[in-house]
């Protein structure tokens, strides 16, 4: 089932989002963008879209709108959009809640939220991007579902009440363990060691906590109950107290859990 | 330059260790195990190795000795064994000072501390395992060296003093990480979904991570001074006083540094 589709937002998902539209075989209609030249220039990677800097698609020949929007912009756009009978919206945030569609002129309403970070300039393959949807309407879950599935092969209906959950669990695997190797990269640089060498250690105790979880992957002196170590890198840290205090307590948590 | 090397340990790192020194064209003439049945096995690894239950190795043909042994086993064992004169006796660990090894009968003593985690079963490439490397006689240095290098294309001299340093960046980097996937999974596991949605980001993040360095990496509530989202889940948390204290911890630490 192919779809005609505008999408709106020319930021990172947007920007991977359309071409992986078309590869998919779906035509982008139109690319709405505040920013018209940036909107121009992501028409420009796919065959038929036209640019677009008002919100009134009442003559859109699309039939599924794509908000790919920062999540202080969905509700703005979606109370503003004009859209023709029958559409179906759907916005592609982790975040916003599928009721703030609801003001909306949409006939149907949805999320197609790929969980996955973007980056500008760094290639994403959609095909392993996870594909979260959801919508009240079965028919409309159904169309978002082949969507999906056409760009990804990981696909899974998440509901509203278990969104949180996720976006949580997503904050401790994403943005702490980046942090985690941030604060390496500042220990290391603070006594003129190069980084480079762990990142061999980093790749690797990655890997295997995924292959074998977490649990039977841990390591260390936390896991292995050694006080001495324990207390001798918590005195290493006391130039930084705060990050003296999240070595204790991580670790106490590693203590308590194994 | 090849070197005749005797193996004391038939751990994670000892067997790793053995058939990558013969692949490397060296000649492991013994392996030492307090069990002797485990010695015998990795012996099977190689060419012409010897499994040795005793810690006499006065007649023995190797030049250099890797006690590649759990840290609480070095200093007894270093303190026991016979070496024959003109030997150099180094150690694998990344905490253990290289001063424990002065009470041996070594003529010569260093540190060899291939910086990865070991998992029995899992495949690691030595030639991108950093191997760090200290020796107090220079001459020393250089031969630890030459086996390093002929292990690994990453060797570095990394002085006692910043070794300290180097674990508690590595306790972050792998240690740390790793436990902020346990708590992912169980979030997710507590909700009911499935851990595998997560994997893609996992390793995107890591891998956008060493490749921007950790700062431009950082995406999430935190950075972004979104205190609504952090409030919500800090909530959520609130099950588990100590994970919602983590949590609060780090995005507060994030927020700081940003």
């Amino acid at each position: 089932m192919k779809f005609k589709i505008a999408v709106l937002g020319t930021g990172n998902v947007a920007s991977h989002l359309v071409p992986a539209l078309e590869n998919a075989g779906h035509t982008v209609t139109e690319v709405y963008g505040r920013n018209i030249a940036a909107a121009a220039k992501l028409c420009d990677s796919v065959y038929v879209a036209e640019p677009k800097e008002d919100l009134d698609f009442s003559d859109s020949q699309a039939e599924i709108f794509i908000l790919a929007l920062s999540d202080a912009a969905i509700s703005n756009v979606a109370d503003e959009i004009i859209l023709p009978e029958e559409s179906i919206l759907v916005h592609t945030s982790g975040t916003v809640p599928l009721s703030i569609l609801g003001y909306s002129s949409a006939a149907y309403t949805g999320i197609l939220y790929p969980l996955q970070t973007f980056t500008k300039g760094r290639e994403v393959d959609f095909e392993d991007v996870p594909f979260l949807i959801e919508s009240e309407d079965q028919e409309t879950l159904q169309k978002i579902k082949k969507l999906a599935k056409s760009l990804s092969n990981q696909v899974y209906l998440v509901k509203s009440k278990d969104r949180l959950a996720l976006h949580v669990a997503a904050v401790f695997a994403s943005n702490f363990t980046n942090h985690m190797i941030r604060l390496s990269e500042e220990i290391m640089g603070r006594q003129g060691l190069d980084f480079e060498m762990l990142k061999p250690l980093i790749i690797e105790s990655i890997s295997k906590s995924l292959q074998l979880g977490a649990k039977k992957a841990q390591t260390g002196p936390a896991v292995r109950g050694d006080y001495d170590t324990l207390d001798s890198h918590y005195q290493f840290l006391s130039y930084n107290e705060q990050v003296a205090e999240i070595y204790k307590l991580i670790s106490q948590d590693i203590i308590d859990v194994n």
